[in-house]
């Protein structure tokens, strides 16, 4: 199932609305985790690896945001999940998807029949990290190509991190990039991390990063109930 | 020299910046070039390549802005040219380089010194495009393993754009990139424009790339004269 919204069928809600989402998700035992990245990081590929991994462990949703085109929907759609498209361009391109958006796209799907749901925010590693849409983890996607030197230029978005996934780790022996000293830069940026090193096209990394997904909805399935 | 400015020296000023920093670049016959990417794009690699290339033929300066660190201004300063590390982070993390600010850090440059004067903008392919800071020309700079729709997702940055120089390509063979459908996209989001396939590692691409920004200095002081 893919599904299309642009900004302009939704209006704001005023309010608590990363509180209202929270407890919404947690009434469902519904898993969510914000992927936050630069264009290219490798944000839909992690996720359609991971779709393929999860598939019978646990029942995933997709809300992916862009400020146009449904080019992500359109290659999430064919692993079968329920995919939603949000293009934030009628908000006036707004660089990130915004909580309100957020909260009126989640309901239009069926949270009894979901265990974890991802949301791919807009390319960018500066707005997204400002905002609390009420998930529950926050997930940087910084792709090896990008350089060191990222996690000390966008401190944010790595601080908010619950974890950071380094991706494209396949490129590495092509790249000027030292493995160590981007670790010792994220370990900067936030020492409560480890990073995760995988590639969505070798595999590396990728047993790790579906596990840290499974452990963090058991977590939160012991701290509430699913309906 | 490098100089750092953070946001709390500056004060916005009002009115029409852009307009007023255009008169000024234009008094002095100085061509200034805005560089627009994402995070890890290539945009300090190329300029580093840039300035080796242009030593002989044309006084550079760079503003270069992040929202912290004096990362690029470290990399950049052997290369002997005027160089201003630019905070955006006191700014409250302002994702692109606001046109007030760049007036403002252009005092500190003696401009009669100055024939090409590179802006690298904060790292992020939707803010920087919104503003106009009486720059002569917006460059996108795009890595080729970014892939090959992010033209059409980040439309405003493409169409804004003179030039889009497409880096890193000696990672194409790598890659599950295809450049005639990237070059495709690329006129869809502006017909106007010709990418420019460049590598600031293999060298390709790159005396093209310096023709450019010699061709649009001498077109512009064709329009006006040199104090």
């Amino acid at each position: 199932m893919t599904e299309m919204v642009v900004g302009k069928d939704l209006a704001p809600l005023g309010g608590e609305t990363a509180a209202m989402t929270r407890d919404k998700l947690a009434r469902h035992g519904v898993l969510a985790v914000n992927l936050m990245g630069s264009p290219g990081s490798g944000k839909t590929a992690l996720l359609e690896a991971t779709l393929s991994l999860l598939a019978d462990r646990a029942r995933a949703a997709i809300i992916t945001a862009d400020i146009e085109t449904s080019a992500d929907a359109d290659r999430l759609a064919p692993h079968g999940v329920p995919v939603i498209q949000v293009n934030t361009g009628p908000f006036g391109g707004a660089c990130h998807l915004p909580p309100e958006v957020f909260a009126q796209t989640l309901e239009r799907l069926d949270l009894a029949t979901v265990d974890v749901l991802f949301i791919e925010n807009v390319g960018n590693l500066v707005c997204p990290a400002e905002f609390d849409l009420g998930e529950d983890h926050k997930v940087v996607v910084l792709s090896v190509t990008e350089g060191e030197d990222k996690p000390l230029k966008y401190p944010l978005a790595f601080h908010e991190a619950a974890l950071v996934v380094v991706t494209k780790m396949d490129l590495l022996p092509h790249l000027p990039v030292d493995r160590a000293r981007l670790a010792a830069n994220l370990r900067r940026a936030n020492p409560s991390t480890t990073p995760l090193f995988a590639s969505s096209f070798s595999g590396e990394g990728m047993a790790e990063w579906v596990a840290w997904v499974e452990n963090a909805l058991t977590a939160k399935r012991q701290h509430g109930r699913k309906e």
